[in-house]
């Protein structure tokens, strides 16, 4: 089949062979896949996971780039073939499911997207476990449908901030999860502040409901000595976003960290200190969120087309990449 | 009256001057004044403080140490004389209170240790809000009274970090602060794994009761890697550690930062994020906590005594600063 591998550092189409699947698995013809911004810092600081590789206890752990990897984890399939023993599906059925592979027989589970063995949906085909596979209503469009990942991401981040009562809170970015953070967080009845540098974005979360779009650049603080936020989602992630999400942020506050920033950072402890403040570090969902997601964008809870500005084809996809942080777009969408 | 004053990074004892007391204020003769980790790294890093100070909001904040600061913050002392409208206080009371000055006729509260314009207790003399005295039981020897601020200190760590129910706990660093962690972690029935460099202090730790004490520097990784711990104290302050403690505590676990690291500190947000740790940063104490602070000290159910290795003389403290870090000495106290 064609995919397209990360070799090293490197983007390219090539022609790679499926595994059969095994026991309780269902190879996926995939629809469309989300780009997500992880396998753009994935593809760039490739080399740094071998750090969360050793500490043994990271998600993105047991892919080797040097090997060829093909990424894509945000997708939605049609069920094209079975491994032994599956049931209650039938070729063609539209299906997402969490990016992950349950054990089979002895071999451990793996991440979809960033595995060295089984590809991602960064091609035709992908294997899923049939176990995790959720059914997507004929409603929903493909590509809206392969918002569920990052919507269960935004999700799980507002769970687990576990807000009491409705309250102001500031998302930092205004990037995919930023947007559906603030998204579920209007759900949820909360005055929501995003900040992002890019005017395109903010305009796009202004049409989608959030209160105020700001500047960080030229506004943040201002608006923020006055009354700073008790709760700050940190949804960029790269060097410098968490010191500024604790710069923003009230006394005895808590910063969401949903940003995932693959380089060391600093921070100064002693403003963390002085403030009381609680950083909280969030990664991926549950079963439930997931399931939740997928619920939201079919009833359209979450508008999820919304945020989506562009597809691309396969052959596009390794140029879209780079392209990832122009300030014009907001989720791109590999469709076949 | 004679004092030791921080200049710059200088320490010298010279002849200062001793504010009136101003309405609601008890002058008192010191007893005896703890030295404090922090003060060390204050006075070494006292220029870094600037920028605690530009966030307006720390505690360490109105200081200016090129004007001279008497600093000194777990004191306990003798009343000594009266401002307008102190009623209830004796002459020759011992006392210990939160180095807090309350707002007086307008003017702002300030710390009492870290201020330019009052005194703190490395110095014959302090100034103190009679709202926020605490008489000390007379079967209290003034050196162990002193111990009330940092084992305040110690329990709201505790407290902010409301352990559900008996558990095994990690407390990284041995000096003061770390052990009367250790000791309110005992007190509430925990297992306490204390880790230190130094070989003295992990001897004090066992003779305390401490379950382990271990060595970081060689034993560390391999006694956490098979039931890390969900709790870990970080109590040591300095470059580094927030990172170490990230490592060592277990997936979903938590963090509490006591240690007050005054530089700039380098963390990887990744293994926090795959980890879905939090960090919980934690700062000084309510005035309850400070009550049962002076309680468990005077009923002997926090041993305070047997962490003091050492007193000195006014005379003898600038020297005995630099020794702090000496793995010999635990707490050191300056006693009149």
């Amino acid at each position: 089949m064609r995919a397209m591998v990360l070799r090293g550092r490197d983007l390219k189409i090539e022609e790679v062979s499926l595994p059969a699947p095994g026991p309780g698995q269902v190879v996926g013809r995939v629809l469309a896949c989300g780009i997500c911004g992880s396998d753009l810092h994935y593809a760039r600081f490739a080399g740094d996971l071998r750090y969360a590789s050793r500490s043994e206890r990271g998600v993105l752990s047991n892919a080797d780039t040097a090997a060829g990897v093909v990424m894509g984890h945000e997708f939605v399939a049609e069920v094209f073939e079975f491994g032994e023993g599956v049931t209650g599906w039938q070729k063609g059925d539209r299906v997402v499911s969490m990016p992950i592979l349950a054990p089979v027989g002895g071999k451990p589970g793996q991440s979809i997207g960033y595995s060295s063995e089984y590809p991602g949906a960064y091609g035709e085909f992908v294997i899923m476990s049939a176990l995790l596979l959720l059914r997507v209503p004929d409603s929903l469009p493909d590509r809206t449908a392969a918002l569920t990942e990052p919507c269960a991401v935004a999700l799980h981040a507002v769970r687990e901030a576990a807000l009491p009562a409705p309250t102001e809170v500031l998302v930092m970015g205004a990037g995919p999860i930023g947007l559906l953070t603030a998204l579920w967080l209007k759900n949820d009845g909360h005055r929501v502040i995003i900040s992002d540098p890019a005017e395109p974005r903010r305009r796009l979360a202004k049409t989608l409901g959030v209160d105020i779009a700001l500047d960080p650049t030229s506004e943040g603080s201002q608006v923020f000595s006055e009354r700073p936020p008790e709760v700050v989602f940190e949804c960029v992630g790269i060097q410098g976003t968490l010191q500024e999400a604790m710069e923003h942020v009230a006394r005895r506050g808590r910063v969401i960290v949903a940003g995932v920033c693959m380089l060391e950072d600093r921070i100064r402890p002693l403003l963390a200190i002085n403030k009381h403040l609680t950083l909280q570090f969030v990664l991926g969902y549950s079963a439930d969120e997931f399931t939740e997601s997928l619920a939201a964008l079919a009833e359209g809870r979450i508008p999820g087309e919304r945020l989506i500005t562009r597809s691309v084809s396969l052959d596009e996809l390794p140029a879209a990449f780079p392209d990832l942080a122009n300030p014009h777009d907001c989720k791109v969408v590999l469709q076949f």
